[in-house]
């Protein structure tokens, strides 16, 4: 079969896009009339995706770039005339990274020792063999239990449906949330947020933790009461907090959480589209293989849910 | 077979290692004249375990706690009348763990992150396919490429000797350092302090690393050259540090390594005790339950060459 023809919008916006096609053995072209598939780039240009679009009429499958696309589909991009994909499941692995960089420099102390203008005292605790409660049965949770597996962990997953998880030592439904804080060294927030997520970690649920447990949020700031929060961190409740999102978020300058001791804050960069670039990149060189060959896409967003 | 008679020095010093003992059917007895086994919490106390080995003079077996044994060579206790074991490779793991954890938080910028006050720009790199050159080939390095794995990075080990690695994407002799330097995302010192290998982090070494690479060193403060490394991190030559040892060591207060951006510096805590505890507890259970059935221990010393 003669190499697909594949417009990319744009390749001087991302020229590592055109890379990853042409990894594939693909054709990048300039005209979309001539395209049988199209790359893109931009996850905001709604406009002028759809102008790319009404030229590219010969294009049968669009893959764009963020797992994220509800501007599209608010858009009405999506038609049943086009297969759709998009980066679902490809930023899972650098949240889940970010998690364990927190997890880790929390355990070892970082906070104090990035302070420190001395040589310090004998502290921190290893994550072998110890144990992790992850709030979320969802990508993110995928990719952490992977990276955990060496660390020999006892690891329970928390999720609405307790249906077994690879990597998991044990899966419980939320009812048991609290019991699955109490004995943790780590506690990672992975979930969705909810009107019944909201504010799981409150004053209760950090009661329960132990003295030295952290809690990890990547996953979204109303998940923590806030406040609550900062008197736990105030009175040694917990160990600390790494949190890469916040409520409210952007954390004000000024608010008590930048002066809590053991508390690692950052500014929801779990994922950067530079971070997560090798990983598209790869996703798209795979998905232009397999459009190639006609095998099924991977990452497939349903015209009529528009996700 | 009855259950062994093993003397603990000391209980109330390391309460856990009667547990481990427990843990695998044997008895933890008070008195040494009676013992088979002794397991010695004491890394340091020739004295007291001198005074105990010439009561037991049925024991032949002793476990001695540490990897390094080199004070109890010293002092002239090996003798071939018993079989000597120590805490040899348990060590490995949660030096690797802290490399690992040094290595995010330094590619995600935690550094800023800890000592910001406010919402930040949005930076970071993923380790996930990236590039890791290791010197060394020893045990941590086995146990960081376990860790590194899931990460699917392309894994660079120089070591003296360049035989494949389980793990390893290649392997490289000394001869190639600088190479091996060149293209990494990260470099991690693992390697023994040899007059071959002291200041092998040296201007050159620096000039050869790109300028987002992180240098992490949990090996001896001795392989990397300081002042250059001072320069190196104020000029922007390297990403960053992050450093488990020093030259000197301890860092003195006042030193220009604790002001230079984008290093941390811990104190010589990628193991602890505390950290190694559960990892030597479960070793010390495993001996156990091998004495006891007839099997070879884990992590024997040679008499003759002391370690």
């Amino acid at each position: 079969m003669a190499p697909p023809k594949v417009f990319v919008g744009s390749t001087n916006i991302a020229p590592w896009m055109g890379d990853a096609v042409r990894a594939a053995g693909a054709d990048v072209i300039d005209d979309p009339a001539q395209a049988q598939a199209i790359v893109w780039s931009d996850p905001f240009d709604v406009d002028g995706l759809r102008a790319v679009l009404s030229a590219a009429t010969d294009a049968g499958w669009v893959q764009l770039p963020w797992a994220g696309v509800e501007h599209y589909a608010a858009a009405g991009i999506f038609d049943d005339g086009r297969t759709w994909t998009c980066g679902k499941g490809v930023y899972a692995e650098p949240v889940a990274e970010h998690a364990l960089a927190l997890l880790l420099a929390g355990l070892r102390d970082f906070p104090e020792r990035v302070a420190a203008t001395r040589w310090g005292r004998q502290s921190g605790r290893s994550l072998y063999e110890g144990r992790v409660t992850v709030l979320g049965g969802g990508g993110i949770t995928e990719a952490l239990l992977t990276l955990l597996a060496p660390f020999r962990v006892t690891t329970t997953v928390v999720r609405r449906r307790p249906a077994p998880m690879p990597g998991a030592s044990r899966v419980v439904g939320a009812d048991a949330t609290l019991d699955a804080l109490a004995d943790a060294d780590a506690v990672v927030l992975a979930l969705a947020l909810t009107p019944a997520t909201a504010g799981v970690i409150d004053r209760t649920a950090l009661d329960r933790m132990t003295e030295h447990a952290w809690l990890v949020n990547v996953a979204r700031g109303g998940h923590v009461v806030t406040d609550d929060l900062v008197t736990a961190l105030k009175d040694g409740a917990i160990g600390g907090a790494g949190l890469d999102v916040t409520d409210p978020e952007p954390l004000p300058e000024g608010h008590p959480l930048w002066d809590v001791p053991n508390c690692i804050i950052t500014p929801h960069t779990a994922n950067t589209l530079e971070m997560a670039r090798p990983i598209l990149s790869a996703r798209i060189t795979e998905n232009i293989r397999r459009f190639t060959s006609g095998e099924p896409l991977i990452g497939l967003v349903d015209p009529e849910l528009g996700y």
